[in-house]
């Protein structure tokens, strides 16, 4: 399990092996035992493994070779669709419209998701996650059909790797461990933090490519831009609002 | 691993005994090995073991049994505070401070989250989740001195097991699973899908004590009532603006 945790990386190119059923539904189940709250499951997985859907989805996801390759694709939703019809069955009302629930239930989906990312990588599959879906939410709805009610939060590529990738750097503890309260950081502990990261030969070819003066410029001028952050906040918060998560 | 997630209780009550050092490390290190947004890594964990502490934190987690009892509790964040500082050092303008970028390090930090859960539960420990983290993150935020920037997404206790309680039921998997596109629920699907969970004992008994007609009643009438959701939706999403994500 540990070694399954610690050895992690994200796997972006597939071998075109199938994922045999028994595999997919110990993965699902995996998903389907997480913590979540009030045992409500207010969480729906999408599962696409045929080829017409994935076409639908892959512009969706920018075209990303993982999805391209990928022989399944689970996308993971929050879900109040299913509670409400639940409880205005029984005759009383649901009151799960509003921002709090679209958090809670976006929270449970993600629990469940990294339960099956990590089945999958027990069973010897490559897993990558897909930020694309906040981006593309609203379209992504339309091609997985999803009702009112439903969110899609995050998405899954998995298959059976086809590179081996080294393991991906990590900042110091020190600069996401806290302990009993947050050590806010000082110019000096900053520096100290990106120090490794700055200088590894990765990034100075980074740096060449984009031809910027560090990396911190990739990721605020190239990668995540003021504009397109501008443009998806609003285009994720329009969506809130549209499939019924904004009655407070 | 797979057993470890498949067999997941929640555990509310714990020993006495403390949690090593070396063991605290590995759980921390597993969240730190979590699939996250361009290896940005905008989630902090904060540490919570000293007692002065702990009983800061058991109030705003509505003086639950596991917080109380629990020798180790980790609060998780979205954190974009350190990645602007980094960025505005290096000379470039960071553009996080929107809503976008609350929900994608949101989503980072519960990956993470369920890593440390799992790594836990490996070593025998066991843990649960607190929701109470989105009602009163506006004063987590207080006792933890997080900084603008950083908001608490959710919440593990974590410690040795001092009960064992059975596994809890999960609806069919029709419920949640969906294959290439969601297929809605008619009347009778809801009717099906809730009949197990309805007709246990387990059930008949809380509807007996709650006074009530039904479990779907219980949830929307005493768990999770109108006035609460409507009040934490508003007091989430001002805390949002106020911690610096809604630029946009």
């Amino acid at each position: 399990m540990i070694n399954t945790i610690l050895n992690h990386k994200s796997i972006r190119k597939y071998s075109e092996k199938k994922i045999e059923k028994n595999i997919l539904n110990r993965i699902l189940q995996a998903g389907i035992r997480a913590s979540n709250t009030g045992n409500m499951q207010a969480y729906a997985i999408i599962v696409t493994q045929e080829e017409a859907k994935k076409n639908e989805l892959l512009p969706l996801h920018f075209n990303q070779e993982a999805v391209k390759q990928a022989p399944l694709i689970l996308t993971f939703c929050a879900d109040l669709n299913r509670f409400n019809k639940w409880c205005k069955q029984r005759g009383t009302e649901p009151a799960y419209d509003n921002f709090l629930w679209f958090y809670t239930a976006s929270i449970d989906a993600v629990i469940a998701a990294q339960n099956c990312a990590l089945a999958a990588e027990n069973e010897g599959l490559g897993i990558c996650y897909m930020g694309t879906t906040n981006y593309t939410a609203e379209k992504i709805i339309e091609v997985l059909k999803l009702p009112h009610g439903v969110i899609p939060v995050t998405t899954l590529t998995i298959g059976y790797p086809n590179e081996n990738p080294d393991l991906t750097g990590r900042l110091p503890e020190r600069a996401v461990v806290h302990y009993e309260a947050y050590n806010d950081f000082s110019e000096a502990d900053i520096e100290e933090i990106y120090k490794e990261l700055e200088e590894s030969d990765f990034t100075r070819q980074l740096i060449k490519e984009n031809k910027t003066q560090s990396l911190a410029q990739i990721f605020t001028e190239k990668r995540y831009t003021k504009e397109n952050n501008i443009h998806f906040s609003k285009s994720l918060l329009e969506l809130v609002k549209k499939q019924g998560f904004w009655n407070h």
